[in-house]
């Protein structure tokens, strides 16, 4: 019988005759799970367990274990589940959407989709932590901090945002941190998704956020933090703001502009009327529409706020050898060792998204993006005079770039129905006028069926030959607005315009890169598992990737479907009773949930509870969070055998019972143990009234054994770029939803625009109803491939291959948690405290194992002596076995120094990783070989090995932490901040 | 104004205000073309020229040019296109086919998809005859062999074939060649199209094809050459053919077996009863149907037959480190140097497509496949009991596979009906029965639904438990039939079954492989040209790729359509009258247009012409294609500047006036030079009765400047994987269309099953009507998007990258030939005769030039000493210096040994090309530096270098020639069989 698993009869229940004969085609938990049977069972041996059951006995508490199979559907094959998915997916309408409020369709040059979005080499990138094997990214994210700081005219940019409202949100918190005044302006003629996720943002700062015109604003009183306004606006207006930021400015005020990067081909630059921070949607620059995302956000500052920057930064450093190189810099930012006073919470990045916008641009070049400006400019144009020849008022007369405002005076309805005929969307503002906002894919036709919606007897053509005799009064180019400065100079911007150029520089940047198409990456609490092909490709139909995230939601049913079901499948793993999907990231979902806690509590009326217990080997976007949403962290102390240590708990919560809020847990721990406590600890916490917060970033060591919904949890995280096989995208996306228990439904996020669940009305996080919903098929059809029983093997071989690698390092490594009966959960801890006395660090492993071919693990987190390893359950033994073997190689490296054979600065563990370069030098002064440093073990062959682009990057050119990472809670310990993954 | 060709007011001749406002989107020749406009004026001014008019005006004679535009429609962007041909491809009907025949629909595991068929890493990488940079390709083929000789029980199986009824012609071609025999016995259960191609193929070989059942054969009068029988044959019976072969054997006659290797691997394979041959299509092995194709066809042989095998063959060796090396390996066998007594003019395989069938059976294993197969069987079995069941007539009732022919018993048009309704093709039989044939996508749903087709009131269900009751009494595990030995037991097929270990096999193996990724493939007359993103696009849309050859016509509308137009368009491009678009391959297309010619000579009774003169300086598949049509070939000379010898023309038409069937000239000829007597030598043999068959292989240089059918020509085909961006595919498929003026239009190919255009009754070709259907989307978009313009400016673009190297070069090499104002055409040969003297070879440059990373122009063709430099219009001026850089480096390294300052032995030419594992061994006992070795100019930089990945393959072990090639005229002069692209 074929199938690895279908010959165990308890999970292959079907009696039919017609199955035995004709087996299920294929089974994709064989394919996502690494280990062949015949592994698992030499793995079994190899750490002296019966069976994968008799494992999951001895680490997961007996207290807490799941005695019933999920309730899901039965597993599809591929072919099923693309074709269910496709039937799905076709319920959705993709209607011409000229809805604009910061979403446009666009062109995705078909070269990058393919060979950037639609590519494991580069979808399957992690977070460029370990800068030597990420040179290909860091280059396109410094390409795209390039492209934003020439277009906004400011100096420095970060590597992406989540969304546009959230790098408003994100401005907000920088005006307040900076001058720690509490009042904010908002121009009400901003995008009303960005106004609210930053109402819903500044509320638990307790900044008061006054929405009115900027005519209206007043400065005088010199208590405004920061005054936001968009240019060009919501309605399509572009306004002269250069008197507002001088006032704002002379009251110390921060101007913010929320802007379009297309509009600023041709406008005057935000930087050049004196904005401090301009920030906006990089979306159209190619990437599609998706239903809301994902999209790279972008966020400027003049120089003297680059230290506060939120978010990634990628910059220019050099390497060992005195090369230039790339890495994420400026990590000691002050925001980043806040902790609990951080008013930021920022992790992650849309590192995908951003690269795709930058090679949009490097495709293009200045002279082809003004080019397409301009065509949506000159079509705006003419839509404008045939509206207004036809009779309606145009409610933005002045200059405006690609976006009209139109009262039709009483035609309204006729108007509606003639562009439902069309299937076209317009935008409906409530006062009856439509927004109707042009975009690079607009042609001829299109314009035509605009006119004709309004009845307009004239075409396109013919308006063109009256706007030309009249000149063109309202072009941008003949107004004061006109853009003067150049742009995208640099030669990368101006050298790849050819799709032959633009294949091979893009084809260079990614074999720069290590991805999970070369070896494993087995960063502890990042979980790099498989992003099978069959999960990703629905992300590109244009059933899913061309709709507009605010079309009406009968347009939608296929995403509402999607949703409905996948929050279903969630909840029936996780034991919660509904699912946010707005989240954008885990760290949005932290926030979210300890918002919707908050709600909660308030609610009821509790408005005394505004402690939130965290412990200290959280990860540190817990406490950051917490401090977002208001709450004061106080932290509870780890025993020495790596669990929550119950009687500092104890004391804590008798300290604070009448203000506990929240207590946070990562389940099973970040050090990688189920806490055999847990169910104690978290009654406790109930007792006390407090809610409990999950985060569910180690979610994929539970699934199928046991529900955080069922032993105490109130709310949770998921982490779909995880657990759920969404993919990293070298930076970005994730995503994080959030499952709750009944009671906290109603402070689930809701959204301004759209219609969600009535129910819910908790705060807006995301600039879009459902976050990034283009990317939720990648999970949805993880489920529904895997099943029930695919999805407890991926957990039990996921912790199999944790303890197979901790038995064979066992010897020659410190493991340093173990449970109570000596195993690990799906990851552990190496510590390498005792060989700092001689002189190795951990990030001298981590660099030496790129000489190997290796992604390090996660380096100096949860302790910051250890590097943390987790092998997810899509490696097979193979694999594990290499990396074992490099490990133990750089042990006997750092034997040969322990005893005396080889001094700390002659061994490679110093010199590594090493290039290419550095191994063929004709100069060979190192103590060692060419073949050691480069050619260690026999699996590492000159004609496949993958080679790091730069030597190691030099860190006192940057800071002191090579990794990009949010604050932790690292004075209360050997916790430090560091190594996060995105969360 | 944007676009960089769009200022040229000729070309852009609207006039209208809106497009001044709003120009074209986005221009596609500025994506194919490589040189900006700048390059362009900077590379006509090195090269002495004013404008490319005027370069045109010196390189191609005035008496061809063409005076106007070509008629095509107005240029499309991208994105029209791909809208456009979705509609065209809406047009296509996807029902369920059932048809069989050879053809079979299968899942295509999506990894494979979307990492090799949708990846340019594979798709754009040339033929593997440099085998240092095409190591994966080389691996992944042999594994194809390997796989072959498993299933079908034989010793040595080839690379592949182009499909399976021209695999059966090359076997009829190779027992005729062995024993000189001229009688063929075919078994009427062969497929139909098979049938007819073998029919064909002998005819001008004058060997008689006897169609009957086996059981009336007879072998006693020893006058047979071969027998082709099909297991399991067209109805799906399994019978036993020992005896058959045995009787053959006894003869001397060769047995040849069409077979499916699906089906082997439950049936005892054919070279375990004896037959010599056994051959067929590996389509179901993960290769979408396409309407037809392209497929690998595969083709094995006993032991005794390899010299003589047709088509490529991978072999292992050693290279010069000693490490194992792969590489095409007997390309010296006999059938290679048979000139025009060659009975196989094969080149091409499908590289692209074995590779994807390789990479399906290392996904499954022996296991999955066995597993695959069952099901289908299975599947089958049932089915048949519930047909028969319902009283109608199972017509191979003993043991079969998966085909079942079944007659209604004047059911028959209900049944049609029934299955119409749900959209379900069966195959109908000329005597009212009907085939089904169940492959791997049938699920329980389809099996119900045929067993309703048939008025079967049980389900599959049912009838399983039935079945499983009565014990499958007509299974193949319980006949005489079932597979007793093992198969596929290489570790790569038992490694890389879960999707994470396969996607890393393959990206090892395409990153062991140069394409067009990494740098310019500059191959003369092989054309390397961009193979654009939204070209390649369609090819893998469901309504092109699910289509069986065989479904009825008006299933197929859009293709037809596609087809109609493609034809149209090539017409107005050629000047021809009519194209046929079913040759597979180059050779294909002169076999077919030399039949067209004969065909036409027949019909007007000249049966006296059968001489076809070729020059000296012919692709050696003119001679070999002029062989198998019967024409005896008269050799042409060449004269010393390059051109056709006019006196010798002359005397060899006078010689033969009587004889004169055809004669074939490559124009602009091979040795890049657009002849400026081209008309005269036309007319004289036109004048002479003759036709003329115009090789294609250089219509690159003609598109939109001339056409060949208005200067004389009659025939000619299309290598549209050379000028119409058909990628090579690292070695297939390729296509050759062919055009000819309207008298030969009555003697283009036709089809014994699918009912092609009336009025052409020509000899079947080719297994399926219109070829290789599915990859013909890209030549449709290519000329689509380009329009009349922009193909002519690639043209001029071509000719303007040549001569501007050819420039750049001039000083330091021999440049053989030039026209008569001292220009190349679109390629030219760099002598390199000079050399000899001091032991520099042409290969050494070509290996040599690896270190540099690129892959070398021709080698020795069309002349011995020389190479031949094609860049294409899609290569920028950058890549084009780069490359004159590094031949100039060259030429340095060949002047230190001709200056005596370096022995050959101790130059880097005879070590190269250099690994990374020697470069960075710890011995290096070279005469040069390493860096000098590895990185010789500043272009070639450690972290982006691309790295052979084994050292010169040492010829000892192989043949003479590294290349793979057919035969070429070479007892003529100095022009020898070599380095020929895909024919």
């Amino acid at each position: 019988e074929h199938g690895q698993w279908s010959t165990n009869p308890a999970r292959n229940s079907s009696s039919r005759t017609y199955d035995e004969l004709i087996p299920r085609h294929d089974n994709f938990a064989d394919r996502h799970i690494g280990p062949r049977k015949t592994e698992i069972q030499d793995m079994l041996r190899t750490i002296g367990v019966e069976s994968l059951d008799g494992l999951v006995n001895k680490t997961v508490p007996e207290s807490i274990r799941l005695r019933t199979d999920l309730k899901l559907d039965p597993p599809k094959c591929e072919s099923e589940v693309l074709k269910d998915l496709k039937e799905i997916a076709n319920k959705n309408q993709v209607w011409r959407s000229y809805i604009g409020m910061g979403y446009h369709n666009c062109h995705t040059p078909h070269p990058i989709l393919r060979n950037v979005l639609e590519n494991p080499g580069w979808y399957t990138q992690y977070t460029p932590y370990q800068a030597e094997i990420s040179q290909g990214r860091l280059q396109t994210l410094l390409y795209f901090q390039t492209l934003v700081c020439d277009l906004t005219g400011l100096e420095v940019a970060n590597a992406s945002l989540l969304d546009e409202a959230t790098a408003a949100a994100e401005a907000m918190a920088l005006c307040y941190r900076t001058n720690k005044r509490k009042k904010f302006y908002v121009d009400s003629k901003c995008h009303p998704q960005t106004v609210a996720v930053v109402q819903t943002r500044a509320e638990p700062f307790g900044v008061e956020v006054v929405v009115c015109s900027h005519t209206l604003m007043d400065f005088s009183n010199k208590d405004v933090a920061g005054v936001l306004f968009q240019y060009p606006d919501t309605d399509g207006s572009v306004e002269d703001f250069q008197e507002l930021v001088q006032k704002a400015h002379a009251a110390k005020t921060l101007a913010v502009c929320a802007t379009d990067l297309m509009a600023l081909t041709l406008l005057t630059p935000p930087g050049e009327f004196g904005v401090d921070i301009a920030l906006g949607n990089s979306q159209r620059l190619g990437v599609p529409l998706g239903y809301g995302g994902p999209h790279a956000a972008f966020f400027a500052v003049k120089e003297n706020l680059k230290r506060i920057l939120p978010g990634r930064l990628v910059g220019v450093t050099r390497d060992s050898s005195g090369n230039e190189a790339y890495r994420l810099s400026l990590q000691a930012r002050e925001q980043h060792i806040r902790r609990q006073k951080a008013t930021s919470n920022i992790c992650t990045a849309q590192a995908l998204l951003a690269n795709m916008s930058a090679l949009y641009c490097i495709y293009h070049g200045p002279e082809g993006l003004r080019h397409i400006a301009n065509r949506i400019h000159n079509s705006t144009l003419i839509l404008a005079e045939g509206i207004k020849s036809a009779k309606h008022e145009l409610m933005n007369p002045g200059i405006f770039f690609d976006t009209l405002r139109v009262q039709s005076n009483g035609l309204g309805a006729g108007i509606k129905q003639q562009a439902d005929n069309l299937k076209i969307n317009l935008r409906h503002h409530a006062d009856g006028s439509f927004g109707i906002s042009l975009d690079e894919t607009v042609e001829e036709q299109d314009i035509n069926d605009l006119l004709q919606i309004f009845g307009c007897k004239l075409s396109a053509a013919d308006i063109a030959e009256d706007l030309q005799r009249k000149g063109l009064v309202n072009s941008i180019s003949n107004s004061q607005f006109k853009r003067k400065s150049a742009f995208l100079n640099h030669p990368v911007f101006n050298s790849h315009h050819s799709e032959t150029a633009l294949l091979r520089f893009m084809k260079s940047l990614e074999n720069k890169d290590l991805s999970l198409t070369h070896s494993m990456i087995p960063l502890g609490s990042c979980t790099m598992k498989l992003n099978a092909t069959v999960e990703l490709m629905p992300i590109t139909w244009p059933e899913f990737s061309a709709v507009h995230p605010f079309v009406p939601v009968e347009q939608a049913k296929g995403y509402l479907e999607m949703f409905k079901d996948l929050e279903e499948d969630l909840c029936s793993i996780t034991g919660f009773d509904a699912i946010s999907l707005q989240p954008n990231s885990g760290a949005q979902g932290e926030y979210a949930g300890l918002m919707a806690i908050m709600g909660y509590h308030q609610h009821r009326e509790e408005h005394h509870r505004d402690v939130c217990l965290i412990p200290t080997s959280a990860h540190g976007t817990n406490p950051a969070s917490a401090n977002m949403t208001g709450l004061e962290v106080q932290p509870v102390k780890i025993a020495s055998n790596g669990d929550i240590d119950l009687v500092d708990l104890q004391r804590q919560v008798e300290k604070y019972k009448d203000r506990l809020a929240a207590f946070m847990i990562t389940y099973p721990s970040t050090n990688g143990i189920f806490e055999e406590q847990v169910c104690e600890v978290l009654e406790l916490i109930h007792h006390h009234g407090g809610q409990v917060y999950l985060d569910g970033a180690n979610m994929n060591a539970q699934v199928g054994l046991c529900r955080p919904g069922d032993f105490g949890a109130d709310v949770s995280h998921l982490n779909l770029h995880k657990t759920f096989c969404i993919p990293h995208g070298g930076g970005g996306p994730g995503m994080g939803p959030i499952g709750v228990k009944k009671h906290l439904i109603p402070f689930l996020p809701s959204h301004p625009i759209v219609a969600m669940e009535k129910e819910r009305r908790g705060g807006v996080v995301s600039a879009a109803p459902w976050g990034s919903s283009s990317i939720l098929p990648i999970t949805w059809t993880y489920i529904k491939m895997m099943g029930a029983t695919g999805l407890r093997l991926a957990t039990e071989v996921a912790i199999l291959n944790a303890n197979y690698m901790a038995k064979r390092l066992e010897n020659s490594y410190r493991i340093l948690f173990t449970g109570k009966h000596g195993f690990v959960a799906h990851e552990f801890i190496i510590e390498l405290k005792e060989f700092k006395a001689i002189g190795v660090e951990p990030g001298d492993i981590a660099k030496r194992l790129q000489d190997f071919g290796f992604h390090a693990p996660t380096v100096s987190f949860p302790v910051s002596t250890g590097i943390m390893i987790e092998p997810t359950e899509s490696e097979n033994k193979e694999e594990l076995d290499r990396l074992c073997d490099a490990l133990l190689y750089v042990r006997d490296e750092i034997q040969d120094i322990q005893d005396g054979r080889v001094s700390v600065e002659d061994s490679p563990l110093k010199h590594s990783p090493h290039t290419a370069g550095v191994v063929m030098s004709s100069i060979w002064e190192k103590a060692y070989s060419r073949e050691q440093a480069a050619f260690p073990l026999p699996f590492v062959k000159p004609e496949s090995k993958f080679w790091p682009s730069v030597g190691r990057v030099d860190d006192l050119y940057g800071d002191k932490n090579l990794i990009c990472t949010c604050p932790s809670m690292d004075s209360y310990g050997d916790y430090v901040d560091d190594e996060q993954a995105m969360r």
